[in-house]
């Protein structure tokens, strides 16, 4: 793990309380130095912590919501200039980041964030052997953060992404709209045609059930892109210029049994009650299944928030996606997953946990098992992602202990 | 059937084509006034058509879409001077007036519609004793102008509806939102983010199935309402005054296996498509399931929408909805029915409907059996409902001889 090389302040360890047990760290070769570096109020790497950055204080919230209870995860394999768009808003939560690419780039992190950084070295010695099953070269290497961070909640963004406006001309503080959908229920036995019910100025229409208005807990909140839309390539080719200027001011919750695309970009979700399903899969460069690692997580995640009966929103909040990326590179990427869309979509679409799977982490191992039976007949690549969902899950156990 | 005193020019024909089989009219007792009436180019009581009533002529379009297949259905109890607010959008289309009420009233409207209205004795004349399944002092009433309408879509409007602005300060068409929303397919299957991906500057999104994209024949377009929202007497009590003033720029498909609480104040539909699951219930004043009606078509519509792969859209277009209701009334109407709500809930959402149910027909028929035998556990009143359902399919097949 690396860091910036600003004393760490005795404060900020409130926001690293990674604990690797023991049987873990043998197995991994620097697994000391991690353990160091993470949990030592003076670490061996440094850590940034600038909360006073110039220019940076008047505009931050003096009480940000859930500060103490959130991480940002960043995938990246560049500077992070783009967080001085984000900082009003960003300043005052803990970064994971989650270095792509050649670990010997170094990212250059604006001053006065508090964060952590790991990059391809780091996950090999504190996975060890496992590290295989995190995606490298790919953005999907950010689920790594979702293993190592201890927040309640996550929320995920693409390091191309800025800050949208709403039509009035203000700045859509996208964390803020995130945390409001995570901590309102969600309403997925019913739908609500005035959409989200919990809503300043909303409420549940005439002949809403009124056994459902209490709602469901809410696990994950899928925010959108104005700007450039997260096409897939055949679409990027056909309307190369199309850009999203359609702010829909809604939130709402996709109901049961429906199945959604849920892009990695702007995304936030409840750790506690989903992250062991928010694996992103196994979609490198070396692997034939890329650009589908979201997907993959949407669609496993969907169907255990469906058995367990939580919830999952989309909608509002829209941050600006600026880069659309090359449509002939990403058509190479996607053509298997294309392919296998089909296969993979009527899986979900059919498939059904067994009662006995009470907790997301039985559901997932079930899961992975029907992956394998039924998928694997597809291709046995899936037969292999399988496997990763099951090494996530050890993963998880030995970085989690106390959650299991 | 009453209309204006203007004489009915022979084009008006083509939008008034009932045809009444013999057998049908020797069960009514006026029935050779009704089929005279109707059918005959030199009405008895006449039919209004002033398609150059005075100040309207520029701002009609010239060449409304659908003009010839389309009705407007607008049950009321009063003069009907909101139309004039609608006339740049509706003049050009046919109105199906059914009066609610006392007969002795007179229902006044603007000249220059081409209409047709039917009062209680026009109802009790050409159903005769099936006309008891038709609700009386009840906007469920409507659904008699479904049946006796020859068009292939309705659109039907409450008379306390008015013109809605979007945020631009622009008048909704919401007539031409619905037959959009209509002629363009639904995705049940597979929500997309970006909402209606068939509307210019939207498409589907990376992840979303490419066998999915042709999408489903749309059923029903569901339209929503600025000012006074579609609240439950409940709902009204804790927030008399709650007005919607959000204008959500969207249209969406409902997914297969939701349920929503259909509004029957601004909605349009295929009436070829699901006309026959279209009818509004026994929900008159003699009824103990008031304010119900909407709802339990939406009931209907929706689980053989699911079963027959129709879509069913809600969202845009909105209307201006000027009145709130008195809540201490609507409690006194509904009371029983949010009694009744949740297992009625419960019962649409498991039911099923067997292969050999492969028209609208076959599936409405086998779910009145249903409700009989699920639903008539819980109150007489159901096993009165199912009857009339059946009563209903008969009157349709009668009224609509070349449907089947």
């Amino acid at each position: 793990m690396h860091g910036g090389t600003t004393p760490l302040p005795t404060s900020t360890c409130q926001y690293v309380r990674l604990t690797f047990p023991p049987s873990f760290f043998s197995s991994s070769p620097l697994g000391s130095r991690a353990l160091h570096s993470v949990c030592d109020p003076t670490p061996i790497s440094g850590f940034r912590h600038s909360p006073m950055a110039a220019g940076s204080s008047s505009s931050v919230p003096s009480d940000p919501l859930l500060r103490d209870e959130l991480d940002i995860v960043i995938p990246t394999a560049r500077n992070l200039d783009f967080l001085e768009a984000w900082r009003p808003f960003f300043q005052p939560y803990h970064l994971i980041i989650v270095q792509d690419g050649n670990s010997k780039n170094t990212i250059s992190v604006p001053g006065g964030f508090d964060y952590e950084l790991y990059d391809r070295n780091d996950i090999d010695r504190i996975l060890g052997p496992r590290a295989a099953r995190i995606s490298f070269k790919d953005s999907a290497c950010r689920c790594f953060g979702y293993l190592v961070s201890k927040k309640k909640y996550i929320f995920t963004v693409d390091d191309d992404c800025f800050v949208a406006k709403d039509p009035s001309g203000k700045q859509i503080n996208a964390l803020e709209q995130h945390i409001r959908n995570l901590l309102t229920p969600s309403t997925p036995f019913f739908f609500n045609t005035l959409y989200d019910p919990y809503r300043l100025g909303a409420d549940f229409v005439r002949g809403y059930p009124f056994s459902l208005r209490e709602g469901s807990p809410t696990a994950v909140s899928h925010g959108l892109w104005l700007n450039v839309p997260d096409y897939d390539a055949p679409t990027q080719l056909v309307k190369p210029n199309e850009r999203n200027t359609r702010y829909v001011d809604a939130v709402l919750t996709v109901p049961k049994g429906a199945f959604f695309p849920m892009s990695g970009m702007n995304l936030a979700f409840n750790r506690e009650l989903i992250g062991q399903a928010m694996y992103f899969g196994l979609t490198d460069d070396s692997q034939p299944n890329v650009r589908y690692d979201d997907m993959w997580a949407a669609w496993c995640v969907k169907v255990i928030c469906d058995h367990m009966g939580f919830g999952v929103k989309t909608g509002l909040p829209y941050i600006w996606n600026s880069k659309a990326r090359t449509p002939l590179v990403n058509l190479r990427k996607e053509h298997e997953g294309i392919y296998w869309q089909e296969d993979i979509v009527h899986f979900f679409q059919s498939v059904t946990l067994s009662k006995t799977s009470v907790t997301v982490q039985e559901c997932y191992i079930e899961l992975s098992q029907q992956v394998r039976e039924k998928l694997g007949k597809v291709d046995a690549y899936f037969i292999k992602l399988a496997d990763a969902m099951m090494t996530w899950i050890e993963a998880w156990n030995e970085l989690n202990p106390s959650e299991n």
